[in-house]
């Protein structure tokens, strides 16, 4: 693979650049995650009684930073890239072409992500990430040079600003599946076939076509073993963006919801640098795409939902949203078991 | 138990005008659930990309019979009722004053189902059966005559309005899930152990002892094999309501989405005379009671959501209007690969 020296003068962002980052990286506030335990014990309801939404409302206090944690300004950021991989192998059911295609959708409000984020009230940003510029086939090449990557991951920082206070990340990228594969298999071990699946609907020898290109990818590249030589070696521009916002967030006290299984495989590239890196992160929804399962369960997650979605533009991502409004909602306008005149237990 | 004969010149109603009602029921509209599908073929989207969220559409158009189907007036019903066993058996970790504290709480504004209808822009309304009159202990006598049954089932059918287009059912009654473990237990047989859990938050031997209440009440009434009439002896008033408000949803066109335990245990004596006249219900969430998960398999219900809750009050299925709302606003809002330009599969 294509070795970049570290840049020293140059203005464009290098690997020793992101590891400086995320060596400065802040855990999450747990005196704000206990003040917001406290009052959830006072509330007027048995203990616990709201389950998830009430770890829900901890959690963005902590990685907030403040209590009452808030959901006033989430933004739904989706980044689209192109791979060579798509223009070289057949391993999607649509064109590559549908990339822009659907980039214009987003712009043009058509898309399932526009309805999704109208009805949270959520900022929709679309992150073109120079489409006509596809990464290489990474069955022969690097998908980017450390320095390409780079830049990438600078360049989903921009998603992260100080107005929002969560953060929805997805991406649309004709291909993206079968390079959030080969990073799994590269990064988790396992066998092609446990990490390729049916993405946008291949199936029978088309499947077993997309297999054997993951394998082959991760075979041609299998002397890396840092996260991030890997993530540019089979990553795509979009999921180097995304890992790129998630760093962001953490240094901004964002937190953060990860749609499917491309975005969850980009975030995993953090996870596999150390476990606690994705801590501000919750996976929004189990996907459809079968290997995301396996995924979250490496990278000890639960999504929030499972409703057999499989479309990524960050889609669950922005329906999740709900679950932690309806968290935070309940948390700050609710009675307490002492205002309401309400008996505790017996 | 004692026997009602059929009340002939009665102004109140009777089980015998239940059993009318049962057998006029519409069924869905599958012509507008099949236009509904194809539509959802054309979004530019690869088919069934957003999974349950396409399945929930077609739902809600065959029983609300219109396309494309709409989640403009959401209204949550609460049913209150209290419980004589709970008076006479120690099976709840609140006293039951707390009844009619909560439905003080509802109307005061402070409760999670308070701001989880706000969420949604919902009409919640609060049905208070007389708490000053508990149901028997169903260890020693039926909990309700047939006729006063009858009675609160048919009050339940007021919950219903042609004004709404989505039904939340819930309840609030302190020993309501001794009475619902009671219901299951009757209708579909097993260990009493596997139908008694927590509740409000009772464990050890405080549950050993409510298991021991709901084993002997359905000793009690073993004679019983008529669904109402087991509803009657081991129901409550606001559980019979919600039977009503079921019924009278299917007449109005009016899909329902159920809460947890008791709420569904309520549904599933309607389940027990036929399993289609649940059709037009699904279950919001699964709650962490450990039977609601037995109880919705055994009906074919998958729940919408799974986030650990148990606090009734109709909070899992407001939360889960969003997620009817997410498929409603994407199938009528996306647009079609022909409208937006975008190409179709390879």
């Amino acid at each position: 693979m294509q070795q970049s020296a570290r840049p020293g003068a140059s203005p464009l962002p290098s690997f020793a650049d992101i590891r400086d980052l995320i060596g400065k990286l802040p855990g999450p506030d747990e005196q704000a995650r206990t003040k917001t335990a406290l009052r959830e014990r006072d509330l007027t309801k048995p203990a616990g009684a709201l389950g998830r939404l009430e770890v829900l409302s901890e959690w963005l206090a902590a990685w907030q930073g403040r209590t009452p944690p808030v959901v006033d300004r989430p933004r739904v950021a989706v980044f689209a890239g192109n791979h060579g991989v798509a223009d070289a192998h057949q391993v999607s059911a649509f064109p590559t072409s549908v990339t822009a295609q659907m980039v214009a959708n987003f712009r043009a409000g058509g898309a399932a992500v526009n309805q999704l984020t109208a009805l949270i009230d959520g900022d929709l940003r679309v992150y073109e990430m120079a489409l006509d510029r596809p990464t290489a086939d990474f069955t022969a090449e690097p998908a980017m040079s450390e320095q390409d990557c780079a830049v990438a991951i600078s360049y989903g920082m921009m998603a992260v600003e100080d107005d929002i206070d969560v953060l929805c990340v997805g991406e649309m990228g004709i291909g993206n599946t079968t390079s959030a594969a080969a990073l799994c298999h590269a990064l988790f071990g396992g066998e092609a076939e446990k990490w390729t699946g049916p993405g946008t609907g291949v199936q029978g020898a088309a499947l077993d076509a997309k297999t054997a290109v993951v394998r082959r990818g991760v075979e041609r590249h299998a002397d890396l073993d840092d996260p991030l030589q890997v993530l540019a070696a089979l990553g795509g521009q979009e999921l180097a963006a995304i890992l790129g916002a998630v760093l962001a967030a953490r240094l901004a006290r964002t937190p953060v919801l990860l749609d499917g299984y491309a975005t969850t495989a980009a975030a995993a590239v953090l996870w596999k640098i150390h476990p606690g890196l994705l801590d501000h992160c919750l996976v929004a929804h189990l996907s459809a795409e079968p290997a995301h399962a396996r995924l979250c369960e490496i990278i000890g997650q639960r999504p929030l939902l499972d409703l057999e979605m499989r479309l990524g533009e960050a889609s669950g991502a922005a329906l999740a949203v709900n679950l932690l409004r309806a968290a935070v909602t309940c948390h700050s306008g609710m009675a307490t078991f002492d205002s309401a005149g309400v008996d505790r237990k017996d």
